[in-house]
């Protein structure tokens, strides 16, 4: 029984990047720069696009897609930064799924305006499991870890931090107010991925926030410059 | 598809719940008091289950049960406490179970040492989705909730506020540092679930601690009664 079910998910897993790689000609083709953004619930996702996107990154128009079990309050408040933003919600007839799959993305598409943006940004549901298996056609994830959620999490949820191509340690001014230890962190990070780009954070200060917009920038100019 | 889709989740939660009786059946055969402890990654669950096993719960003789993906980091902190506990890893044969589900539960039972305890606590593996959806046996749900994680926590992922008994709100040492607004989640709270019992709780500090501890006390104890 248990061969069934691990046969089952890796059906499930391959059909999945079939619509993924589907996705990824579509963006292609409009020569869009996609990022999945993966965190665990409250580590500051929403935040730290509002802080990013307040200003906006220099000749990119970026447009953002909204993954949330039910409502749509991020999607609200990034409205409210004049982007498109596009809500995805995964609870209809399910108990609400816990990550976004290529197929979900694929039906958000028609309601993206791939045409009007060089920079899509997926922010995906708070989980620190199941996103990660599931690619959606994104050339970069950026996984955001609150410094809050304590040294340990890269070595309990490993192919989180594996999979990711940058993290970004977020609520960096809560540092002297925790017990927590930044080298430590930082060490178990190096332990699962070893040399992964990292970049210290704070939505609400600012720190770090135009290191990461510049990373932004440089990955949709060298897309840019690998279509042409 | 989508039909096909919810039917097999629908038979796999039946399946599910099937198990979570037999499990449940166990459990009364043994008098023991089942737990559910659910939260994001980095909420808090171990270091408050730290504070409360520290000084043990008089006269109720406490086991644990450790979900996780990988490792055992929270086992062995908690091994420290001279409290018994069984390590459940949800990996094997699968890139990792973002939840615990009844059969994973029962597959660890022969290693729990049901005659020896009257209250077992189960920590499930971090996540505010999944969990929710899978009964495992227990008697009751406690969610840790860190205030960390915003005001808008049980708006976005209201079936795990929905389905919990008690609420304990973590972390409220911070509150001083963030720009969270505690009676707007509190609010929220109500709006998915009112009037779930809630605590608010640190376990730096201590607050709250005695109050959960009680709360457990009278839990085992009106069990203890229902069976007599």
């Amino acid at each position: 029984m248990h061969r069934v079910k691990v046969r089952v998910v890796e059906d499930a897993l391959d059909a999945n990047n079939t619509i993924a790689r589907a996705n990824r000609a579509d963006f292609d083709a409009h020569g869009v720069t996609v990022i999945n953004l993966m965190s665990s619930p409250g580590a500051g996702k929403t935040t730290l696009l509002e802080a990013l996107l307040a200003d906006g990154i220099d000749g990119v128009r970026v447009g953002v897609l909204e993954g949330d079990v039910q409502g749509s309050m991020d999607a609200d408040r990034l409205a409210s930064l004049h982007v498109p933003v596009t809500q995805l919600n995964t609870d209809p007839g399910f108990g609400g799924e816990c990550h976004l799959d290529a197929n979900m993305v694929r039906s958000a598409l028609p309601s993206v305006p791939l045409h009007d943006i060089d920079l899509l940004i997926i922010e995906n549901v708070g989980n620190l499991v199941c996103p990660a298996e599931f690619h959606v056609g994104e050339d970069a994830r950026v996984m955001v870890s609150s410094i809050t959620e304590g040294e340990d999490k890269p070595l309990k949820y490993p192919l989180m931090f594996r999979t990711c191509d940058l993290v970004l340690v977020n609520k960096l001014d809560l540092m002297p107010h925790l017990e927590v230890d930044l080298d430590r962190f930082l060490h178990n990070l190096d332990a699962v991925h070893p040399d992964v780009e990292r970049m210290l954070v704070s939505a609400r200060t600012g720190e770090g926030i135009e290191a990461w917009r510049t990373w932004l920038s440089e990955l949709v100019a060298a897309r840019s410059g690998a279509a042409v």
